[in-house]
């Protein structure tokens, strides 16, 4: 993209475009605009110049512009904005990640880059940051506040409220912050822990400090508000989010890959409070954004559930531009960003166009900008304990057992379908003084390791699993959120042992293993969360990780979500961590033995 | 007030009360809540610790508060806010003014000190930041743009972009800044004056910049909107505000003394768009603020014209606080300032008592804080021109004048319920070859003077009204919007020159003369602007000056106050300042003979 003309409010060039007395870049014709502001489609026209919005529906005629577009009939919406999204979910790099975005009319995403920072720390930030910049997709990004998410996991960094306020107040050039990000440690706000609330003071003195509290209600919930925190996108059900809606906080409709709340929370979405709720997808899969969509899909979605269509594109443009303290984007409006869509029909919404900037980015769901070259940042990889062997996978059995070859511990249940995982007692079969996988359907408890791979320190955390469903072999994965230690699930330790091994080799990404032989590797040598390849390439290689995954038993579509999910100590139930497992309730270590 | 124990978020003694695990200052119970992020009414407690609300709907049984108040059923809503008003026209400064205001459920003010800043500049600015601290009613400044409003009138003091700075970044202890106040050279920004646009960037930089911009409509109003200015309280017609609203613009509904625009603009509002609009008075006189109300009036009368209750509360409350990114106020939540007015009645909307930060400040419509002390700024009294004499009020007539003993002159036309003025074209009488009043009521012509007061500069305006309707003496008013020049309005030079004297010897104020005679003053010796007496005081000697104006003749309930916006050169059609005749559509000094 060239550099606009007019980088900031107000500008004389743009003024006099508007009087008429200078010819615009381009007027675009015969349009029907989607104005969030009253709420109405409005027939006209509209002019750009140096990349922002100059006249909106009337254009002063005056002046022959540069170019004239006539779109013919066509509705036209602000840009598309993401509330909340971390692009490192999308195993790509913002350069990439835009190439497979822009084609559905986003324009803009909030993202809180702290996969990476739990990796590489503020140089993975900032690397992420510079590589955001200059692209078709504005990254608004938010200052990552639980690096790592909590005490209960070993991160390769940490980011300090001193390193906060230096990337609030020293961003990379060209990159925009908006705000503090998702405040996951809610148990650390709501307990006034002092690390905790100066990083919400730092956040609440520089922008606005964005929440995350999944299931908190009651007396802490309300604890949690009055820190001033003011945006929530974990809300699973409308009761829930409700009582959230309340207390003022934004209730950020989150449709993601993994987690999908909008079909529950829709119903709460009234014209009373509507401009009380912005749509986000927190985690995407990249052939989800392939094929299913962005933010326009959540718009679809809405629209189809019976919103208004205009009040589903409000929630995803001038609501989050509006939250974030962005005048200058989220509406077609005179002095905004010309971020915009053009598509066809209110009830579809298909966009069929994109433009960023007033320029050209997508059109026919084919992404026409510049690729931007990719430099890989140093570090990242994956360092295995050393003499890591199949035995570090063996869980001994209790010294004195009450029933005879068998236990009862504390399983994880994964649901494939939600990041909130179910704490179960289970029995369990020892053999050979080990407490051990049982693959049969009927049981389904397959072992989990979480290692410990940025800074060698050799913790592994070792429990168990239900809900895969496979009936050999392992898979594993170095994305684990937060800390993305390497977690590998399997119905043997000979298997999840090659299959760390693997992802050693390749400096970090998912694989799938059976029987001694590696079945797929997707390889993700940026911080072992992100591919350097292009987006094709990337969305090839997950297809084929997945079917070898099916080829174990594994009945999900995608059971590398659910795996990547199950180390994040903030997120209820039990989960497990390289330094074991997590009451997230208790947000304590318990034991596995019950 | 004491001072809260509590002054910015998180604070881990809020966070402790609504946890439950310490006793809250107050729990009010049995309340109707009313919450403006929902547009629900939901019946329950709430606490307020350290002057911020803790629990809301429900609050922890844990602990004895220290003190319990049952408010038996009755409404509460966040504190009311104006979003724009400029106290000086209260002829009170705040420390007097809040004694009306708060028995009316005000709690927050934005405010816009350009009128003492026209007389004192920035020292008196910062006199009336120091003055506004401390009260409950939270006085959030605008910092003036417009000081003088223009190069059409001579004012005591300049602001330059360094001195807004300075303000911005530099207020008073305890002052609290939210925006660059109304941007009233709309023609200065819409053709690039350079001056005018860095005044723009700065507000822009800092906070938000409002707007001023009565009757701007098209590819000028789009230029304006284009500057990144984003609100504005001058629609007088629904198809104004239509067309401000569409570009993006927050429309303050004005409902003040002066102008009154509810009527015209409450039918525009809808479900779709409520949140893009707010309430505000602009100018409001002490005793319409004792005997009528204030945002709460306000209130009452778009609920009386069918506009849902909970929506106009929003309007006076949480819209203001947004636009104004203050996330500590317009809403009964946790963590807010506990700013709130409590009411019986949803349809009648009758504030029977007003709590600042917790503490009950008015009640019953009587004033329940403390009132604080009040020191006197230097300086802002009256310069008259050295040897001001009747003379100094003739108005030769042209030397060659086509139709004996008449002329045909520019007249302003008067409409007591506008401050915009017509622009008439008239014939007058010449008398011993100077062009006269003619205070006929056939002919209505009185003779309009404005003399600059701050410097001694000796310049004096003259010229024609048709309006005021008196048949005799003079009326005098140091309050001149926006230079606060002295005018006189009157039917002989005798008395006008009486009432300039009159004025000057009280250092400010108001008065009505007759034959020599002074019949009633109101002095004003803050700047010449507003009164160091208590407001029940203030009110009657306002009171007593009316009816003086009256034995003038003078029909109109208050004629001071349009008196006081004739000078000003921002507002169409004609005015006269001290430099002369303002054609305002022409942006220049016109002649007074056509």
């Amino acid at each position: 993209m060239a550099t606009p003309r007019i980088s900031a409010l107000p500008s004389s060039d743009l003024l006099a475009v508007c009087r008429g007395d200078v010819p615009a870049d381009v007027v675009f014709t015969n349009a029907r605009i989607v104005d969030v502001f009253s709420g109405e489609v409005v027939a006209g026209s509209f002019s750009v110049a140096g990349g922002r919005f100059a006249s909106v529906f009337e254009v002063p005629s005056g002046h022959r512009p540069e170019k004239t577009v006539d779109l013919g009939g066509a509705f036209v919406c602000p840009g598309l904005i993401d509330a909340h999204m971390h692009v490192e979910s999308t195993m790509m790099p913002p350069s990439t990640y835009v190439t497979l975005a822009s084609p559905h009319g986003t324009t803009s995403v909030v993202a809180d880059p702290h996969e990476i920072a739990n990796v590489l720390g503020a140089a993975g930030v900032r690397w992420m940051m510079e590589n955001g910049t200059g692209l078709p997709v504005r990254f608004l990004w938010t200052v990552s506040s639980c690096v790592p998410s909590c005490h209960l996991e070993t991160s390769g960094a940490a980011l300090g409220v001193d390193d906060l306020r230096e990337l609030f107040d020293h961003p990379p050039q060209g990159a925009e912050i908006v705000a503090l990000a998702e405040m996951m440690n809610f148990p650390g706000v709501v307990h006034a822990d002092p690390a905790v609330l100066a990083k919400v003071a730092l956040g609440l003195q520089r922008r606005v400090v964005d929440g995350h509290a999944p299931g908190l209600r009651g007396a802490a919930m309300q604890a949690y508000v009055s820190a001033g925190i003011s945006s929530d996108h974990e809300c699973t059900t409308a009761e829930e989010a409700k009582e959230k809606l309340r207390l003022g906080m934004k209730v950020f409709i989150r449709q993601g890959s993994a987690a999908r709340n909008l079909e529950a929370l829709l119903p709460l979405v009234t014209p009373a409070n509507k401009s009380r709720f912005c749509f986000c997808t927190d985690d995407r899969h990249p052939a989800d954004l392939l094929h299913e969509g962005h933010i326009d899909h959540v718009v679809r979605l809405a629209i189809r559930d019976g919103l208004d269509p205009v009040t589903a594109i409000s929630l995803a443009t001038i609501n989050t531009a509006e939250h974030y303290r962005r005048t200058d984007l989220g509406a077609i409006a005179p002095g905004r960003h010309a971020d915009f869509a053009v598509f066809d029909d209110l009830a579809t919404f298909v966009p069929r166009a994109t433009y960023s900037g007033g320029e050209l980015v997508a059109e026919g769901g084919v992404f026409r900008g510049a690729v931007k070259s990719l430099n890989r940042p140093a570090g990242g990889g994956v360092t295995l304990p050393s003499g890591l062997s199949e035995a570090s996978f063996r869980v001994p059995a209790p010294a004195t057992t009450p029933g005879a070859g068998q236990v009862r511990i504390r399983v994880i249940g994964m649901d494939p379908k939600q990041i909130v995982t179910g704490h179960l007692v289970e029995t369990a079969k020892i053999e050979g003084g080990a407490i051990v996988a049982d693959s049969s359907e009927r049981r389904d408890l397959l072992k989990l390791a979480v290692i410990e791979r940025h800074r060698g320190t050799g913790t592994i955390g070792l429990g168990f699993v239900r809900g895969f469903l496979f009936k050999e072999g392992a898979i594993a994965s170095t994305v684990g959120h937060d800390a993305h230690n390497l977690a590998v699930v399997g119905a043997n330790d000979a298997d999840m042992l090659l299959a760390a091994r693997t992802l050693a080799e390749v400096g970090g990404g998912q694989c799938a293993v059976k029987n001694g032989k590696v079945l797929a590797t997707l390889p993700l040598s940026i911080a072992g969360l992100m591919s350097d390849r292009p987006s094709a390439e990337l969305i090839a290689r997950q297809h084929a990780l997945h079917e070898a995954a099916r080829a174990l038993g594994c009945p999900h579509a995608d059971p590398f979500m659910p795996l990547s999910f199950l180390p994040l100590p903030v997120i209820p139930k039990l989960k497990l961590s390289d330094k074991g497992l997590i009451d997230v309730e208790k947000f304590e270590v318990v034991g596995l033995v019950v």
